[in-house]
Parts: C-alpha cells; sequence; structure tokens
C-alpha cells in the first residue's frame, strides 16, 4: 500500500531543497564583488563559461536531436512508449540545467569569494561552501522533482488510460523513467567529457608554457592561457560535476525503482527509494545548520566541522530510515533497511578510505612526495603504485556491501528482492548528496578566487587563503568523487539486472551461464573499452593542450610588451581554441559507450551484452577509482612539497612532482570521474534497445 | 584411438628440439669471447647472475617445500592424489631450470656477441639470435619432455594399478598434469617478479644517478649500478622470461588436456595437444632455416628473414595440423582444425597489432616521440594514450577467436567440445613458439653484448651496433609479450572452465547464473587484484631503485678518484643491494596469487572463486597489454629521438623521453608480463584446492 502523504512529503522536501539553494544564493550574492579589477575578470570567466556551455549545448542538441527522432521512430514502430522520446529530452534538460545553475553560482562567486578572502579565511570558505551547496541542492532538488514529477504523471495517466493487455503497468512506468536518466546520462557524458577536455587541456597547456617553459607564476595575467584555465574550472568542474551528479542520483533511484516492480512487493517499492532521498534531503538540509566555525578558527577545524554536518545528517538518515522501510514495506521487508544502511556506511567508509590515499597527512601521498627527489619518472612510478592500491579497501567494501544488501534484504528467497536491496544500497549512499557535493564543489569555487585574486593583484596573503581552501577541497572533492564511483558500480549492477530481466521477459532464449562463449567474448570486450574511453579522452587532453602551447607561445612572440607586462594578451582566442577542440574531441568518447552496446548486440547477441556490461564494470570501476585517487595524490603530493617540504617551491623535487600534478589533471578531471557516467550509459541504452536488438540480430 | 606412434613422434619432436638447442649452444660456443677485458666483464656479469638466482632458488626452494608438505597433507586426507607433490615438484624444477640454461646461454654470449659485432652487424645478429634460440629450444623441448612424460607414465602406471571406483582416470591423470602445470607457473611468477625487480630497479637506479643526475653515459663503468643492470637484463629477461614461457607453454598444454576429459571424444583428444605441440616444434626447427640474410644486409632486412621463418613454420602448421586432427579425432571432430587456425593466426595478427603500436615506424610511437618536445608530463599522457588505445584490437581478435573457435569446433552441441576448442586455439597459438621466442630473447643479449662494449670501451661504431640489434630486440619482444599474454588469456579461460567443470563434479550445489551475488562480488575483487598486484609490483621497483640510487651517490662521494676514473666502483655491493630487495619485495606479490582465491573461496564462496577468476582475466589482460605495450612504446619513442629526430640525444626532448623509458622499464618487464602468469597461477590453485575449499567453507 503506498502512503497516502507520501507524494506530499516528497513534494515537500523537494520544496525545502529548491528553497534552501534560493536562500543560500541569496546569501551569497548579497556579499560585494570587489575591486572593479576584481569584476572585470569575474565577469571575464563568466562570459567565457556562458560561450562555452552554449557551444555545448549546440552540439548536444544535435545528439539529442538524433535520438529524440530515433525514439519517435521506435515508438512509432512499437518497441517502446510514446512517453520515451519526451522523458529522454527531460532528463537531458535537466541534467543540463543543474549543471548551468551550479556553474553560474560559480562564476558569480569567485570574485565574492576572492573579496571575502580579503578579510579571513573563515568568511571566505563560508562563501564558498554555500557556493557549494547551492548546487548540490539545486542537483537533489531538481532530480526528485523530476523522478517523482514522471511517476505520479503516469501513475495517474495509466489509471486513467489503462495499458494495453499483456503490459504491466508498473514496468512500463520505470522503463520511462529509465529512458529519462538516460537522457541525463547522455547529456552528463558529454559535460563532464567536453567539461573535463576543456579545463584540463587548458591548466596543462597554462602550466606547461606558464610555469615550466616561461617561468612565470600560475595565473600570471601575461599568460593568455589563464582565463580558459579559469573558465575551465567552472565548466569542468561545476558544470561538469553538477550534470553528473544529477545523473547519479536520479540514476540510482530509478534502478532501483526499476527492480521494484519484479519483486512482487507492490507500488510501495517503486516509492521507497523516493521517499529514502525525500528524507535523505531534509537531513542534508538539518546537517548543513551544524557546519559552524568560529571565526579565525583553523583549517583542521574546518574540516571537523564539514564532517559534524554530514556525521549529522548520516546519523538521521540512520535512524529515520527504518521507519520509512517499516511503514512503507510492512515488518516482512524490514531486512531492506539494512540494505539503506550498508549503502550508507559504505559512503562514509569509501570517503575515509580515499582520504587516506590522497590527502598528504598520510603515508602514501607522502612517499610521492619523497619520490620526487629522485625526480619525474620516480613521481609517477610511485603514484600510479599509490592509485592502484588505493582500490583495494573501496572495491573489498563495495563487493562486502553486495553480499551483504543482498542476503539481508532476503535475497536467498528471492533473487529479485536481494537485487533490489542492493539498488537500495546506492540509494542510501547517496541519500547523503546533499551535504556531501556540497563540500566537494566549493572547491572550484576556491581555485577560482585563487585565480581571480593572482589577476587582480590582491595581497599574496589572500591567494595563500584561497590555495588552503583549495587544498581542503581538494581532500573533499576526492571523497565526493569516491562517492559518485562507489554508487556508480552498485547502480551499474542494478541496471545489468534490470537489463537480464528485461530480454527474460523478452522471452528469448537466453543462456546466462558464465561459460556461454558469447558472453565471455562480451566480458573481454567490455573490460577493454574503459580502457578505450580513457585513451582517448588522454589524448584529446594532450593534442588540445597542445594547441593551447603553441597559441600562447605564438603571443608571447607576436604581441610587442606582452612579457613586460605593457600588452594585454588575447584571452578570448585562447577560450575558442580550446572550445573548439574541446567541442570536436568529447563526440567520439561519448558516442562509443551508446554504440558499443548496440554493435555488440548485434553481432555477437544479447548475452553477449550482458559479458559487455559487466566487463566494463568491473574494469572500469577499478580504472576509476585508480585514476582519480592518482590524480588527486599528485596533486597533494605538490601541494606538500609547496608547503616547504623536501625542498619547497622551486626546487627540483617541486618541479618533478608538477609533472605529477599534470599528468594527475587529466586523470582526476577527465577521464576517472568520466568512466562512472559511461558504465551507467552503456546499461541504461542496453536496456532501452533491447527488444529491437532482440529482433533485429544478425547472429542469433 | 590413440595413434601408437604418437608417443614415438611426441619424443622424437622433443629430441630433435634439445638436440638443435645443443647444436646451436655448441655454435654459440666456439666463437671467441674476446679481449680479456670483455671476458672480465662478461665473467663478472655471469658470477652476479648465477649469484643472484642461487639466492633466488633458495628462497623460493622454501615456498615449494611449503607447498610440497602441504600437498602431502592434502593427498594424505584424500583430497588430492599422491602424485600430486611430485608433479608439482617437477614442474617447478623444469621452469626454473628453462630460466637457468636460457639465462647461462645469455651470459655466456653476451661478450662473444660484442666481439662479432666488432666484425658486423650480421654476424652479432647470428650470435645474440642463436643464443636466443638456445632458450627458445630448450623451453619447448622440456615442455614437451615433461607433459609427455608425466602422461604416458601415469597412464601406464594407471593402467596397472587401477584408480579407486568413483574416480575418473584421464580426470586424475590431467588433475595431476595441472599440479605440474601449477609447480612452473608457480616459480615462474617469482621468477618474472624478483627478476622483473631485480632488472628494473637495477636499470632506473643506473640511470637516473647515471644519465640524469651525474650526467654520465649508460654503461659508464664509473656507476657501480652499471654490472647490477647487465646482471638484471639476464636474470629479469632471460631467467625470467624462461620460465614464463615454459609455463605459458606447457599451461596451455595441459589445459586443453584437462578439458579434453569433459568432451567424450576420448583419450585422442588428450593427446592431440601434445600432438600438435610436437608437430609446432619440427616447423620452428625447419623455419630456423630459413632465417639467412647476406653478410652486410640492412637492418629492415634482417627484420624480414625473421619474418620469413615465422611464416614458414606459421603456413607448416596450418597445413599438418589438418591431418594430425583428422588422423587422431576422426572426420567429425575436424571442426577442431579450425580452432587451432583460429588461435594460429591469432598470434600472427597479436603481433602485427602490437608492431604497429610499438615500432617508431609507426605514427603512434612517432606522436609519443613529438610530444615529448612539451616536457615529460606529456610524454607520459600520450604514451598512456597509446598504451590504452592500443588494447582494443588484440581484445577484439581474442574476442573472436573465442567465439570462433567455440562455435567452429562445435560447441552449439556440446559445451565442453566448444571449450576444448578454445583450448586448442591456445595451443595452437603457441605451437610457433620455438621459433617466435627466439627472436624475442636475443634482445637482451645484444643488450648485455652493449653493455659490454661500453665497459670495455670498444670502438664507438660496436656500441652503434649493439644498439641496433637491441632496437630491432625491442619490436620483436613487444611481439613475443603480445604472443604470451593473447595465449594466457586463452589459456587462464579454459582454466577457468575446467574448474567449473571441476566444482560441478564435486556435486556442490552451485550456480553459476551472472546475477549470484557471491559471483558478482568475486568479480569487483577479482577485476581489482591486477591493479593491486601491479600496484605492489611498481612500489617495490621504487624502492629497490631508490636504495640503488643512495648506494651509487655514497660511492661516488667516499670512494677517492672513482669520477676521474682513477679507482673502481664496488660493483658487488649493488648487486647484493638489489638482490636483498629483490627477494624481499617479490615474496607478497607472488603469494598474493595463491592466496586470494582461497579466502575468497573459503570466505564468500565457491562462485565467488569463479567471478574472482573472470574478474582477474578480464582486467588482468587489459592492463597486461596496455602495460606492456605503454611500455615498449616509450622505450622506442625514445631510440626514435635518439636516431637524430627532435632534437635528438641530450635535447630537452630526448631527456623528456628518458622519462617516459624509466616509467616504461617496471611497465614492460616487471608489472605486465608477470600479470599472464597472475592470472593462469590464480585458477590452476583454485582447481587443486576446490575439493579442499568446498568442504571447508565459512560462509555456504
Amino acid at each position: 500500500m503506498v502512503d497516502f502523504y507520501l507524494p506530499w512529503f516528497i513534494a515537500f522536501s523537494c520544496f525545502c531543497a529548491l528553497l534552501f539553494a534560493g536562500y543560500l544564493s541569496w546569501k551569497v550574492l548579497r556579499q560585494s564583488r570587489g575591486t572593479e579589477r576584481m569584476q572585470e575578470i569575474g565577469d571575464a570567466v563568466k562570459q567565457g563559461a556562458r560561450a562555452y556551455l552554449r557551444k555545448q549545448f549546440s552540439v548536444v542538441a544535435v545528439f539529442f536531436g538524433f535520438f529524440f527522432l530515433f525514439f519517435l521512430w521506435l515508438s512509432s514502430r512499437g518497441y517502446i512508449s510514446i512517453f520515451v522520446p519526451f522523458a529522454f529530452l527531460s532528463g537531458g534538460f535537466l541534467s543540463a540545467l543543474s549543471g548551468y545553475i551550479g556553474m553560474s553560482i560559480a562564476t558569480s562567486s569567485g570574485d565574492r569569494t576572492a573579496q571575502m578572502a580579503c578579510s579571513g579565511l573563515n568568511s571566505a570558505l563560508r562563501t564558498a561552501f554555500s557556493a557549494g551547496a547551492v548546487m548540490s541542492f539545486t542537483v537533489v532538488g531538481l532530480g526528485i522533482l523530476h523522478v517523482a514529477g514522471w511517476y505520479y504523471f503516469l501513475d495517474r495517466y495509466f489509471s486513467i488510460n489503462p495499458v494495453t493487455a499483456g503490459d504491466d503497468k508498473t514496468a512500463l512506468i520505470t522503463f520511462i523513467l529509465l529512458c529519462s536518466a538516460f537522457g541525463a546520462s547522455f547529456q552528463a557524458l558529454f559535460a563532464r567529457v567536453g567539461g573535463g577536455i576543456f579545463t584540463k587541456s587548458a591548466d596543462v597547456g597554462a602550466d606547461l608554457v606558464g610555469k615550466i617553459e616561461a617561468g612565470i607564476p600560475e595565473d600570471d595575467p601575461r599568460n593568455a592561457a589563464v582565463i580558459a584555465d579559469n573558465v575551465g574550472d567552472c565548466v569542468g568542474d561545476c558544470a561538469g560535476m553538477g550534470a553528473d551528479l544529477y545523473e547519479s542520483y536520479i540514476g540510482s533511484i530509478v534502478a532501483a525503482m526499476a527492480l521494484a516492480t519484479a519483486t512482487g512487493i507492490g507500488p510501495a517499492a517503486i516509492a521507497a527509494p523516493m521517499a529514502i532521498a525525500g528524507f535523505g534531503i531534509l537531513a542534508c538540509i538539518i546537517g548543513m545548520f551544524f557546519i559552524r566555525t568560529k571565526e579565525k578558527a583553523g583549517q583542521e577545524y574546518l574540516l571537523r566541522a564539514l564532517r559534524r554536518g554530514i556525521f549529522v545528517s548520516v546519523i538521521l538518515i540512520a535512524v529515520f530510515s527504518y521507519f520509512i522501510i517499516r511503514r512503507l514495506l510492512g515488518a516482512a521487508h524490514t531486512g531492506i533497511y539494512f540494505s539503506v544502511l550498508s549503502g550508507l556506511f559504505c559512503g562514509v567508509f569509501l570517503g575515509i578510505s580515499t582520504e587516506y590515499f590522497t590527502s598528504y597527512k598520510y603515508g602514501p601521498t607522502r612517499w610521492i612526495s619523497a619520490s620526487a627527489l629522485t625526480g619525474p619518472a620516480t613521481v609517477i612510478i610511485s603514484g600510479l603504485a599509490v592509485g592502484m592500491v588505493s582500490i583495494a579497501l573501496p572495491v573489498i567494501i563495495v563487493a562486502l556491501v553486495i553480499i551483504a544488501s543482498f542476503f539481508l534484504s532476503g535475497g536467498a528467497g528471492n533473487i529479485n528482492i536481494g537485487l533490489y536491496g542492493i539498488g537500495m544500497s546506492a540509494v542510501g549512499m547517496l541519500s547523503t548528496l546533499g551535504i556531501v557535493l556540497a563540500s566537494d564543489a566549493y572547491g572550484p569555487v576556491a581555485d577560482n578566487a585563487g585565480g581571480n585574486a593572482e589577476m587582480s593583484h590582491l595581497p599574496t596573503q589572500v591567494r595563500q587563503r584561497t590555495d588552503a581552501l583549495d587544498a581542503l577541497g581538494n581532500t573533499t572533492a576526492a571523497v565526493g568523487k569516491g562517492f559518485a564511483i562507489g554508487s556508480a558500480a552498485l547502480t551499474a549492477l542494478v541496471l545489468i539486472a534490470a537489463y537480464r530481466n528485461n530480454i527474460l521477459l523478452l522471452g528469448q532464449n537466453i543462456d546466462m551461464e558464465f561459460m556461454n562463449p558469447r558472453l565471455i567474448s562480451g566480458l573481454f570486450i567490455g573490460g577493454m573499452i574503459p580502457f578505450l574511453f580513457c585513451s582517448l579522452t588522454l589524448g584529446s587532453v594532450g593534442r588540445a593542450a597542445l594547441k593551447v602551447v603553441e597559441e600562447v607561445r605564438r603571443q608571447f612572440k607576436q604581441i610587442p610588451g606582452l612579457m613586460e607586462g605593457k600588452a594585454k594578451a588575447d584571452y578570448a582566442r585562447c577560450v575558442n581554441i580550446v572550445t573548439a577542440a574541446a567541442q570536436k574531441e568529447m563526440i567520439f568518447p561519448s558516442l562509443l559507450a551508446v554504440i558499443t552496446p548496440v554493435l555488440v548486440g548485434l553481432f555477437i547477441g544479447l548475452e553477449a551484452v550482458v559479458g559487455l556490461l559487466v566487463g566494463a564494470l568491473v574494469s572500469g570501476f577499478s580504472l576509476a577509482l585508480f585514476m582519480a585517487n592518482s590524480g588527486c595524490a599528485w596533486d597533494n603530493a605538490k601541494k606538500y612539497i609547496e608547503a616547504g617540504n623536501y625542498g619547497g617551491k622551486g626546487s627540483d623535487a617541486h618541479k618533478a612532482s608538477v609533472v605529477g600534478d599534470t599528468l594527475g589533471d587529466p586523470f582526476k578531471d577527465t577521464s576517472g570521474p568520466s568512466l562512472n557516467i559511461l558504465i551507467k550509459l552503456m546499461s541504461m541504452i542496453s536496456i532501452i534497445l533491447a527488444s529491437f536488438i532482440a529482433k533485429n540480430m544478425f547472429f542469433k
């Protein structure tokens, strides 16, 4: 029995999230924007970022148009419902909107944070953190609005217009929801890949030609790539991250809903993920009020304040989700509560493990710093070693969560309930997204503020403060990435289970045994896809960065008086070059995700698609964690040296650590975080096109 | 019906292989060893290498002793046959012997090759290539002697002493053979990991402190690490490679034999892999006679001569294996011939693909060279991108070979025949090992000759010639690695199938469906293991190299007159340091391979072991190819710059490319090639301990 009050409760939580985001954004925007110079730079970054997003949306729109028409055609042929193309569009639109809003507040708060940093560290943190929270609560608010909106609309619609005989109403609804999640993921992949290529090629290019070649400081206004670099922080780390986490959030909810239909528990099981997520929002808002620091508090204290907020939210969810599950699903399914709980604590453990391997307070990152004494080669070797070993614990934790949430929810008796339990663990993990993402998203704001301070010639003290914020943000950002990747593994698994149920429903003669050679060859190909994807994105960054280097070199040579600071660099040209390169380079990797499952399905068979998805999940999960953690560890190893260890700034060890950081940039901000979208997107497109592929296979 | 002449035919091929190896070794050893100085250096390397191997064998003996006693205990409890501990020992012994012989001939031919290089490129190639062929034919000769010896002995033994009721004679025999292959793989993993850590930490350390820090040339006698570096080439690239390929070779044969019992074809199916391998040896010997070059021929011509030899062998095997299969298995199973054929050509295609991505004649490696212009970071990024994309084609080829060899052999009707077909494709691929490995193994000999020439102050022309040989060897070595990894993927798959059959025979209640959560969590853990393994081995190289750097620095400081060339460096101390480090560091990664399946089996279940093995195979295969190819591409990108491009030797681009090469060293010679042993070893120990684990699980 679905609770009568449930829709109102969900609507309320969604309303609170958006209201809270609005309140925070009002708080941020009433701050002073600082001097004219600061405003000017802030505007330049804002314009560049908007120009980039407009350009990107216009490219993405072409692909959305194509898929919209393709889905229309499929629905006209009876493969899928007529709502699918529209759900697809709405998902893409809201994912893009999440990114856009997140980016807008970030670009509007860079100069404000820099201004606040003039008066103190704590007030700067508050501004940056509030800006991050605007994004996070927009993401969760829009996410739940979207899922619940479609769900209750379709539920009402199909009550009035019954589905045709042979179709299952709830299965149909969750299928349409999955298609909207596909739209969100598809847009998010473009945003992550395109934004990631933009930000990292600008960053790498600017560093290579500025810091290393010309010997001028980071964010020096003579370097034509610095505005592109700052724009990149906004379009990659903010717009990309917002779109990414939007899709993670609704993806986990929708995946659990998709499996709910097979459990036999009834419509309450479909509503439960939304209820948990809705309560999570309220818990996160409450948690936010616990993040208070005394003025003049140290960095350590700030981090502890952040942790206290997250801790409060986690405890609230851990306690109250018990009552939600009991009320909605009844005493017979109390076990599902433990699934939610295991996911919730999985997130916490992933965070701790990530922090250990990537923060310079601990041994692994310090080892990388120490190995900088023998040059860049040993920095790279030790960084790769740290990244590779850092995945062991998270993978084992996720493996145990899979077992725990399957068996505790009652999977031994009913496999679908167990798989639903795995889905609910992903929902539990992401129920804290409101507050976790806020502490993730303020990093780019602080980074931007630092850039602004540098270019506005503010006192060095200001830059030091924003650097401190940035360093703190690095650790919390790595934790956020661990969340995104860990939840992606669980969500993808649930999606694969949904795919399996789907093809079993199609009545195909399917052999899901391990030793089916089609399945095995799918596995091999799937295991390779994440590597191929990373190769493409790494190569893109390398190529685009080269263009930036050439352009900045050209400007150094051809603009008279530039090096002496008498003439202005041509920032817009650099932005244009990177924009064009990112647009061009993002298309193939993004399409790879949707084309591969179709080709494998058509040419090797439906079982091969299962193999493909599992293979991509298994190697993609490990690879994503490895790249994200290596990248972050290199970054912090450099920061540790800059803090005065092993020779400090300017020493040979520092130069070696910069090489590690440069390599780490595309690892942690382009290739790594895109992988979690990739593995889900592949599963979603497989589900959507399963019936089409089943009827059109070449090799049966 | 097993052919009456078959044992004699196999014995004959084995005799030919060993005779041919003896003949070639006589040819090499009668060459002049050059000047006294050259002999002195050659002896120093030889002594260092022998000392290292003695040390390593004594460490490995401890673990063999432990497992021997453990297997004895297991057999006394009735879990396994009493022959198992002895088969295990014999496998380890012969794998070690293969490595030892290969290394001995390599150390004995370094000075001789250097001497021959004084008179010309071609004669130096002949000496080096003959030395490589001694190793390759020793490996295949001993391999087939071992497998066939045990097989015919056990067959005869169990004919006289029938097995107890309920046991299957052929299943028992192949199980014992598998245990001997396990011994070989276990020893090979120690050899690869220990040797790999030795060679690369000496190499990296010598380069870091010599070339980069002190600015003295490679192999400069003032650098105390140079002898260790040369010793390393022998113990890692020769002893390690010999042991590795020995285990690949017998592993593929034994895996196919293990599945043969389940096909229902009868004992002929068990003998067929030996027959194909035996004929392969003869074909390789014939092929060797086609490798003739005119005196004064260019490098291109040499490569073509090598290719001609391989081509002849491939054609011979392709033609005659048809008759072997027809005769042994009868017309009904002609399809298995196509499995052999697909494996054979898979090897050829893997070679071509590897060459394209790693030779500087083609675009990818040249792109890495070009990216050296913007510093080490872009060298690393582009090298990683090339390595990651280079796996796409090989993986797709292997996936197609799996499908082809399964369905062509008749797997649609009988799954075990299809799996046997996959096993036969691995045998087909490795049937050319005699000649492929020869062209792989001469690289280290040439490398050694170069070191000898440098330290003996021979004319620079000599060093140029050995460098040319080394460059040629780089490409053929990469091809050899592609073979080892590709065949490992097929062999491991067959072993996993054998494991599955094994646990089904145990009568356990096993659910091999994909969505079994135990299986899934095994998959995740399995996917992580290769990363963890690489992290450990990379970290080992990093740590051991640091010790070398410190020692050489100490000698530069503390030995008066060393830098002026008046005093001698303390080579032995460096060798001792690296030896001790390698011994210490090799233990944990090697034990990881055997402990993980046991722990997973005991704590998560038998299905989880299947997941573990498949996960490790899928991510390990991709990772191994990626690391081997990246490493080789960096090496050749450096060589391309040294050949005078992008500024040539000594330029900034060259320095950047050295960083790539240094990172590539452990990639291609430590972590990458060990992975192929790892994935097989895990499968073997799982099979051997299946019955033990089934009875002692904690979580049923």
